[in-house]
């Protein structure tokens, strides 16, 4: 079952021609998630043919123009293109009245509901469950509130060895607590251990979402062990104060929080318009956490399924 | 000196990988003014090489999101990249309540000053006078309210021949009265009509933006004798009772209206998604109007000086 990021855009606030404000689309399990929604979000779901209508949550980090300018257009156009189903809305309460203005003087009202969830500004707040994943918030800081997001598997039902299952003879009845771990006692009283009749379905996958923030060395903590890391790396290490000064990162520091967290891949994005080739950001990132790839563009991340946890936990 | 439309958007509501919503670049002599402001309009005006910081003026038809999802950021990357010199803005009144929230929800002072002018809801209302434009309101007749501009160069002073003010040997004291019209009478009481000694500097030039609309035939009227009409044309004439119910046009219509105001030049725009091939509406369109031009985005349309009015006037 698919566990895979499609970054949708990759630049900070002043978008260029190759490079769009920030969006990310997250499909677990064929459910799909969108991740703040820059200007143009739209369009770049059709360049990288995600059909708007798979989207059933959208997740807004902050009220900068640059991660939610395009909403609006993308709500409008799910409206005219007659969705129905539902969509549930993730953000910072103050999202709603922008959306509820704009609908009101546009006369519009939504064909399908749109069920708003504002976050809390705590991290580790569930805000969304079901009976694949949760999703919590990570607060970020930033010069206006800003939450990134936690998107973590749950725990999955252990695989059943059929062929043990023939062997051992056992009920049908049994094979749902055998999934959850329990062993097999026959009318004997001998046991067969868990492991002997299952393997492991897979660990759950995780993936952190860190957009706009100062470097924060409490961060490692929050994302501790996650299977994918994304976090903004608007400058190089050479602008340090920089970013310090606009409440954003660096490649050193975003890497510096990958390593601390000993995930196992990160992401950087939100790029400065003023680099026009990332492969300097990119080496500098990797002189600190080698397995760190470019949120570009069209770019696909799949994590996959494993027994072990990642790194050295 | 330019009088030059640059189109950056041609799709109506829905865009497409390859049609942006709406607007439009003015060039009146090296003045810029923005026509709408759809989603992705700076990176259009990047695409298209015209400097943020040219522009000056933003008109803004109505509150469907097609027309102004762009403003926002447009005005943010302008403070990002340091603007000073004021914008003046003009639109229905709740367009600047959108602008207001989000600059306070995203705390953001602009550095520049930003000067809104609420228009008028009748038409000829003059909403911008400078030494050489005159820009007054059309109303549209559409869901919500709408305003299309007519901008209109003022009558320019008639050139001097130099020659000729050699030759009766005029004192540069009258230069000014003769460029305004005047003739000269020298000191025997001799008169020299004015076509002699000067010849017109061009008549005023004149361009009509009419976004989303009914078709309307009093609009004729409205628009009688400019050089170039844009007029929406989101349909295709067999879907008339379409443009009808949704309170657009067709093809035929807007060249109806281009015909009956005897215009220099039409130009359609604001098609539907659904035409991927856009040869078919200009062909309807000119066999109404043949100097009918698709709006298409890139492309520029430059009012040359001229001697006489256009057509049959």
């Amino acid at each position: 079952m698919p566990f895979e990021l499609t970054i949708l855009g990759s630049s900070s606030a002043t978008p260029t021609l190759n490079r769009h404000p920030t969006a990310q689309v997250l499909n677990i399990r064929e459910r799909f998630f969108l991740i703040d929604c820059g200007e143009g979000t739209q369009t770049q779901l059709t360049r990288f043919k995600i059909r708007h209508n798979r989207i059933s949550h959208i997740f807004i980090s902050h009220l900068h123009g640059d991660h939610y300018l395009g909403l609006m257009g993308l709500l409008s156009t799910m409206h005219l293109q007659g969705r129905t189903n539902e969509i549930h809305l993730f953000g910072q309460p103050e999202l709603m009245d922008i959306i509820e203005l704009q609908l009101r003087l546009s006369q519009t009202v939504l064909r399908f509901n749109l069920i708003f969830h504002p976050v809390k500004n705590y991290t580790g707040a569930v805000i969304h469950e079901d009976e694949d994943l949760v999703v919590r918030t990570i607060v970020l800081k930033h010069r206006i509130p800003c939450t990134g997001f936690l998107f973590r598997e749950k725990p999955k039902p252990r695989k059943l060895l059929i062929n043990k299952m023939r062997q051992y003879n056992i009920p049908f009845r049994l094979f749902a607590g055998i999934k959850n771990g329990k062993d097999y006692i026959d009318d004997f009283g001998n046991v067969v251990p868990n492991h002997e009749l299952t393997i492991s379905a897979g660990l759950p996958r995780s993936y952190a979402f860190c957009s706009d923030t100062i470097y924060d060395e409490q961060m490692a903590d929050e994302v501790y062990g996650v299977d994918l890391l994304y976090h903004e790396a608007t400058f190089m290490h050479d602008m340090a104060d920089r970013a310090k000064a606009t409440y954003h990162s660096t490649c050193i520091e975003a890497a510096t929080v990958a390593r601390d967290a000993n995930v196992g891949k990160l992401l950087i994005g939100h790029f400065s318009a003023r680099y026009k080739d990332l492969t300097p950001l990119l080496t500098e990132a990797r002189s600190v956490f080698p397995q760190t790839e470019l949120a570009a563009e069209g770019r696909k991340f799949s994590v996959l399924e494993r027994k072990e946890p990642v790194g050295k936990k």
